[in-house]
């Protein structure tokens, strides 16, 4: 049970179970893409489920931007691995009277993101269920797949884009208000950083994983896929924006909740002590997207983060917990 | 909207306006299995989502079938286009307090089910939801897979197995009883036909589907994708033993009943003329399946249904009708 590369949590927990039970049965359990034996065209897959009431909901989004999201999410796996999009199937569960023009707007946005990337839509199935289910499989290529097991001791840790967004567009809708237009946008609308990440990876990423669950939990698991001790600079962290509102009215300190939230759908990236500055420049310029050094990797175990040389705490996002 | 190859049906209805939807954002909607371009090592892929309450309920089966149906179900695709099994993605939906016990022996099923026809569990995503939802995402490998549009007129039908078992496993369910114990197998422990799709593949099949919707609706399917008509009699429906008692009870024609059966993960199958009884004969020594002769192609539209001459009605089984 403790071959499965992941970090604490209940939901992991149960993933190491699953591994256990399946025991030969499966290979390669807990990562962000499933790589196929050789002789399959560099093919990876990964699977990503979105239910109704527990990863959106209706009174939030449009069925367009429900759909761009919910394939988005799994395309951001592909990215993580450095990989070039092929397509992906979409199974959707509606209830028995949804309308169809519901169900071809929710596709029409699985589409569009598909297609914004280089894919497209392959296949899928319907279904009835008693709340929408949206379960994209995502199929790309890699001839190299970067992994989460390859970070090593003096690599330095980056992030794409702007963190916190995402949950400052989630927080404000549980308190029953509206989100600020770039915060709801980053809920909206996420922009798997296929481009980014496969520029990365010719720069000889040594390791690479999407923020899903949040810096925190996510960090966690690169931790322990490498066998390696993450140092995470709080005040180094990219904010969006609009993160400062929210998080003062909920007295969190700002960095602390942009690492906490998931689902900005940036990268983590563990690349080596050659990459400076001057590359990291060259970054933005070739993919219009921040890259933000936010620490280094040591010897050890576990993810540390301080703020300004203080120690801090951090937490991720566990469906289970 | 024409351009997807469906027959009738309110569910069938919504793929076609989700491929409108879609337009060239989709490739090959409609089929068993999606075919990935050129270059990808002959891979395809298919989904299938199992919901409780709508694909099985708890109290009629143990977790381990649970699993094992729900995979075996979606690997039946990969058997109707004559591919081999690389593996799976299980994206697992389970109600947030369900116990792990209750997962790992899920997917135990799923694995055994998966190990079964030489393939392996190659990632997952684990999700809470209201009810258990399975979505398996099969990837498979065929040179040259084979679809429901190449049947010609002239070609002869033919179904692997019996049919009605699962059905008569269900009706005794849903009307509070216990179902025979062949019945009930062929509900719980579905075996995709794999190694006999191959065979067929391999010895000249224009066309074939599984029968997961029953055969009436799905003999449209595979009419309207080739242009043809299918002309069945059912009298030569090969049925499980079990259907008879139920299908007495409730007043059903016993071939009736078994037409109407999904879930048996039988192939239908429209091979060339050439193919005869000695052929049938040794397709059934080499994969131990019996393998019957229920009808011919000809040119026209829709299937026709006979019974010893005289001329019978088909249904199959619609979500959404």
């Amino acid at each position: 049970m403790t071959d499965i590369p992941l970090g604490a949590g209940a939901e992991f927990d149960r993933i190491r179970a699953i591994a256990a039970a399946l025991g030969p049965a499966a290979s390669g359990l807990g990562n962000d893409c499933a790589v196929l034996p050789p002789g399959f065209g560099d093919v990876v897959v990964s699977t990503d489920m979105s239910v109704e009431g527990v990863h959106f909901r209706r009174e939030w989004l449009t069925w367009r931007e429900i759909g761009w999201r919910a394939a988005s999410a799994a395309l951001s796996d592909l990215a993580a691995a450095g990989a070039e999009v092929v397509g992906l199937t979409a199974s959707i569960g509606t209830p028995r009277d949804a309308p169809v023009d519901e169900l071809t707007e929710l596709m029409r946005g699985v589409g569009e993101a598909v297609t914004a990337v280089g894919g497209r839509v392959l296949g899928g199935d319907l279904s009835v269920a008693p709340v929408w289910v949206v379960d994209i499989t995502v199929v790309g290529r890699a001839a190299r797949p970067v992994g989460r097991s390859e970070a090593r001791a003096g690599d330095t840790l980056w992030v794409t884009g702007a963190l916190g967004g995402a949950r400052a567009a989630l927080m404000a809708w549980q308190a029953g208000g509206t989100p600020a237009a770039g915060a709801r946008e980053r809920f909206a609308h996420p922009v798997p950083r296929i481009a980014e990440a496969r520029w990365l990876a010719a720069h000889g990423a040594h390791a690479m994983m999407d923020i899903s669950d949040g810096l925190g939990g996510d960090a966690g698991h690169l931790a322990a896929a490498s066998g390696v001790r993450l140092e995470l600079e709080l005040d180094q962290l990219p904010v969006h924006p609009d993160v400062v509102a929210v998080a003062l009215a909920r007295g969190e300190p700002i960095q602390a909740f942009a690492a906490r939230g998931g689902e900005d759908y940036e990268l983590l990236v563990a690349l080596p002590k050659s990459f400076d500055a001057v590359e990291a420049r060259r970054f933005q310029q070739d993919t219009g997207t921040v890259l933000t050094r936010i620490g280094k990797v040591r010897r050890g175990a576990g993810v540390a983060a301080s703020f300004a040389g203080v120690p801090a705490t951090l937490a991720g996002y566990d469906h289970f917990g």
